[in-house]
C-alpha cells in the first residue's frame, strides 16, 4: 500500500463532490432557502480537505494504482464522499450526525433509505443535494461495475472485462477513462430525456430533474412525502417505470442501443433473465392484485408494474402501500429486492448475472450426479465461464448472505422487531430503501436506534460497492506488506 | 433404471415398515385402546403391499444398485414408508388424507410438525407409532448419509467416504452392511440409556421410549400438549438436553467414543465448530433472556439451552415459548434453524460442515483477491477438500436455498401470511418442527390450506433426502437411457 497515493485520489474525489454542491447551492439561491449556509460551509470544508489531499500527496511522477490500493480508494473514497456530503445536512437541521451521515450515505450509495419524516420542510437546495448524491453515486457505480471491479477481479464481474493486452494493473488507467465518458454520456442522455417528459406530465425543473436522479440513479429519494404516488398521475408512473426499467439494465448495452445496435440489447442473455423475472413477476402481483387491492385490471398492472420494478431495480420509489398487498404479492417483492437488477447498471442486490451463475452451477451439479464421470460446462450465451469467474460468484454469494446475517442480528440487538430487522438489512446493503414492517414503504428510518443506524451505513456501503471491495480493508492479509 | 429391481427393494422397505407397527400395536393391545384396529389394518396393508413387490420382482441372481437406481429406492422408498405409515392414522381419526400423511411425512422425516390440535386424546398405540416413525426415519437417515450418499456424491457428503477399492457401484452392498450394523448399535443403546434415565427422572416406560425415540432422531414428537414444558422438570430438561446435543453430532463419531478413543471427537473440526456455535448461541440467549423473560441466571440458562439446542438439531421440543423472547434470540433461533447440526446425525438443515465449507471458500476468495497469483486450499483439518466437494456443497447450497424460495411462495399464495409462510417452510425444509407467527411453538400446522401442507410434506422429504437425492427424479435427464 502506498498511501500517499490512495490519500491523492480521494483528494480529488472530494474535490469534485465539493465542487457538486454548487449545483444545489445555485438552486438554494434562486429559492433564497435556508440551504444556502449549509451548502456553501460543506463546499468550503470539502473542497478545503480534498485540496489539502491533493497538494499533501501529490505523487511525482504519478505511478498507476495496483491492485490493494484500486480497492482501497474505491472503498474509502466512497466513505470520504459519503461523509463530507452530510456536513450540508447537518448544518442545515436535518438531522443530527448519525441522521446526516445516514441520508448522505442513502444517496450516495443509490439506496434511498431516508431518515426523514417531513422530507417537503427540508429547503429545496438540499433536497437537491440528497437528489444529486443518488446521480454521483449512480454515475460512479456505473464506471466501478464497468470498467474497475472487471480488472480487480470482484465477486464474478471479470465476466465483463474487456479484452485488454498485458498485465492488468498498467493498463487499468486509460481503459477506465474511455469507458466512463463513453458511459456518462449515456447517463446524462437519459437524465435530460426523463426529465423533459417529467416536465411535460407537470412537474417544475426542479422535481423533474431530482426525480430523474432518483431514478437513473435506481435511488428512491423523492422531493415529496408520499413519494411518486403525491403525483397520482399514469403518465408520471408510467415515465418512471421505463426509466427505472432501462436503469436496471447494463448500461453498456445502452450505448450499443445508442450505436444504432439495438439487437444487442435482445442477444445478451442477462437482459434477457432479468427481463423475464419482472416479467414473470409483474404477472403475478397484476393477477393476484386485481380484485383484491385494485379493483380493475389497468389499475392494477399499473401499480404492480411501477413496484416491482421500482424494487427490482432497487429504485425504492412508491405508488402504493405494498404491505396491504396479499402474502405472495409480498414474498415476490422480497424476493425482487434480493435479486436486483443487471451487472452494470445502476442497480444493487444479488445482480441477475449472479442469480443466473448460481442456478447454472446448481443445474450442473444435478446432472453429474447423474452422469458422474460426464462433463457439463457453465455458459452464459455462448461463451464459457471460468472457474474463477464461478467461485467469485459463490464468495460473494456466501459473503452477501453472511453478512446480511450478521448485520440483521446486531440490528435486531438494538431492540428491532425479527421483520423490520431482516428487511431493513436487505433493504440497505441491497441499496433498495424501503422495506417491510416498520420501515416499509410508508414508513422511514428515522426510529432505528443510532447504533443499528451505523450498522446499515455499513451495509449500504457494502452492498454498493460488492461487498469485497470493502470487507477485503477488514481482512489482516490486507494491510501486510 | 431397471424398475425391478427398484420395485423389489421399495418392496423390502415396507414390509420392514409394516412389522414394525407390530411395536404400537403391542401398546395398543396392552392399553385396550382405539388404536388396534387401524394398526392391524395398516400393518395388513403394508405388508400385502411389500411382499406383492418382493415376490413380484424379485431380481435373480441378484444385482448390484447403479448409481440412479439407488437415488431412486432412496427417494421413492422414504416416500412409500410416508405414505403406508400414514394408514393407521387415517383410519385412527386421527385426520384425514393430508393431515395423516403429513404428520406420517413428519414423522419419517424426522421434522415433528404436527396437525394435531390435542395430542393427549389420540390412542397411545397411534402415538407410539407416531414417535416411532421418528426412530426410523432417524436410524435411516443416519445409514443413508453415512454409508449410502457418500457413494452416491450427493451435496459435498463425499467428503465422508471411506476408502474402498474399486469402483464405486459394485461395493456399495457390504459396506453399507457393515456400517449400519455398527451405527445401529450406537443408536439403540442410546435409546436405551436415555429412556432408563427419563423413567429415572418420574416418566412412565410409554413416555420415556416415546421422547427417546423423539430424541435420537432430532424428531420432536412429544406425548404431551405443550411438549416438554408439561414435565416441568430440570432433571428431565437436561437428560433431553444432552441427547439432543448428542444426536446432532456425526454418529461415526460416537462409535469412536464407544470404542474408547473419545479424543477423536474433539479432534473432528466439524464438531469444534458445531459446539462452538452452541456454546456461542446458548451465551448470548441466556444474556439477552436473563431479565427480558427469565428472572434468574440459572433458569435463563436452563431454557435457553434446551431451545438453542433443540432447535439447532432440528428436534424442536419445546419447553418455552420462544416468540416471547426479544428480537434478537429470535433471530438467533431462525439462524440455528438453518445451520442444523453435524452431517451424519439425525439433524436436518445446511449441516455444520457445509456452513464451515461454503466460508472458508468465501474467505479464500477475499485472500485472492489481495493476492490474485496467490494459490490457497481449502481444507478440512488436514485435510484438503476436493473441488467436486465443494461444488457439491455449492449445489447443495443453491438448491436448498431456491427450492425454500419457490415452496415460501407457494404457501404464501394459499393466504398464509409473510413471517409464517417462510418460517414453515424452513421449518420443514430443515426438519425442525415449529417455526414462527402461526406456526410457532405453541400451535401447530392444522390451519395450513390443504395444498400449502402437500408443499410442505415435499419440503419435509426434500430437506431430510439431502434435496438432491428427491430433486434429479424431477430432472428429465435422469429418465433417458
Amino acid at each position: 500500500m502506498r498511501w500517499g497515493q490512495t490519500l491523492y485520489l480521494i483528494g480529488v474525489i472530494l474535490v469534485f463532490v465539493g465542487l457538486s454542491m454548487l449545483v444545489p447551492l445555485g438552486f438554494s439561491l434562486y429559492y433564497q432557502d435556508a440551504g444556502i449556509i449549509p451548502l456553501a460551509v460543506g463546499i468550503l470544508m470539502t473542497l478545503a480537505v480534498g485540496t489539502g489531499l491533493i497538494f499533501g500527496f501529490k505523487p511525482r511522477p504519478p505511478r498507476p494504482l495496483n491492485h490493494r490500493e484500486g480497492m482501497a480508494v474505491v472503498a474509502l473514497g466512497w466513505a470520504a464522499a459519503g461523509l463530507f456530503g452530510a456536513v450540508p445536512f447537518c448544518l442545515g437541521g436535518v438531522g443530527g450526525l448519525t441522521d446526516a451521515v445516514f441520508e448522505s450515505f442513502s444517496g450516495f450509495t443509490t439506496t434511498g433509505a431516508s431518515i426523514l419524516n417531513d422530507i417537503e420542510a427540508v429547503p429545496r437546495g438540499l433536497l437537491m443535494w440528497r437528489s444529486l448524491t443518488h446521480w454521483l453515486g449512480g454515475m460512479g457505480i456505473i464506471v466501478l461495475s464497468l470498467a474497475i471491479l472487471p480488472f480487480l477481479g470482484v465477486g464474478g464481474m471479470q465476466l465483463y472485462k474487456a479484452e485488454v493486452p498485458g498485465p492488468v494493473p498498467d493498463k487499468l488507467r486509460p481503459r477506465i477513462k474511455d469507458t466512463a465518458v463513453t458511459l456518462w454520456k449515456v447517463y446524462v442522455l437519459f437524465t435530460l430525456v426523463e426529465t423533459a417528459l417529467l416536465m411535460f406530465g407537470g412537474m417544475d425543473f426542479f422535481d423533474g430533474l431530482c426525480h430523474s436522479f432518483g431514478t437513473l440513479a435506481t435511488g428512491g429519494f423523492s422531493t415529496k412525502n408520499t413519494s411518486i404516488a403525491w403525483y397520482d398521475s399514469a403518465y408520471i408512473d408510467g415515465v418512471i417505470t421505463v426509466f427505472m426499467f432501462l436503469a436496471g439494465i447494463n448500461f453498456a448495452l445502452h450505448f450499443n442501443l445508442l450505436r444504432g445496435k439495438p439487437l444487442l440489447l435482445l442477444k445478451d442473455s442477462e437482459f434477457r433473465f432479468f427481463a423475464l423475472i419482472v416479467g414473470l413477476i409483474i404477472a403475478i402481483c397484476t393477477l393476484v392484485n386485481q380484485g383484491s387491492v385494485y379493483p380493475s385490471w389497468v389499475e392494477s398492472f399499473r401499480y404492480s408494474a411501477f413496484q416491482v420494478i421500482s424494487i427490482i431495480t432497487t429504485t425504492g420509489y412508491g405508488t402504493s402501500d405494498y404491505e396491504l398487498w396479499l402474502p405472495l404479492p409480498q414474498l415476490l417483492l422480497l424476493v425482487c429486492m434480493f435479486i436486483g437488477g443487471c451487472a452494470g447498471s445502476t442497480s444493487g442486490g444479488m445482480k441477475c448475472m449472479r442469480i443466473m451463475l448460481l442456478f447454472k452451477q446448481g443445474y450442473r451439479e444435478l446432472f453429474r450426479l447423474i452422469h458422474p464421470r460426464g462433463v457439463r460446462n457453465v455458459k452464459i450465451g455462448e461463451r464459457l465461464v471460468k472457474p474463477e469467474v464461478l467461485s467469485g460468484v459463490w464468495g460473494f454469494f456466501v459473503l452477501f448472505l453472511g453478512l446480511q446475517v450478521i448485520s440483521t442480528l446486531l440490528v435486531a440487538a438494538t431492540g428491532v422487531d425479527v421483520l423490520t430487522s431482516v428487511s431493513a438489512v436487505l433493504a440497505c446493503i441491497g441499496n433498495i430503501g424501503p422495506g417491510l414492517g416498520s420501515v416499509g414503504p410508508t414508513d422511514n428510518f428515522a426510529h432505528i436506534p443510532a447504533l443499528g443506524k451505523w450498522v446499515l451505513i455499513l451495509c449500504m456501503l457494502l452492498g454498493r460497492l460488492e461487498v469485497y471491495t470493502v470487507i477485503v480493508l477488514f481482512v489482516p492479509e490486507f494491510w501486510k506488506k
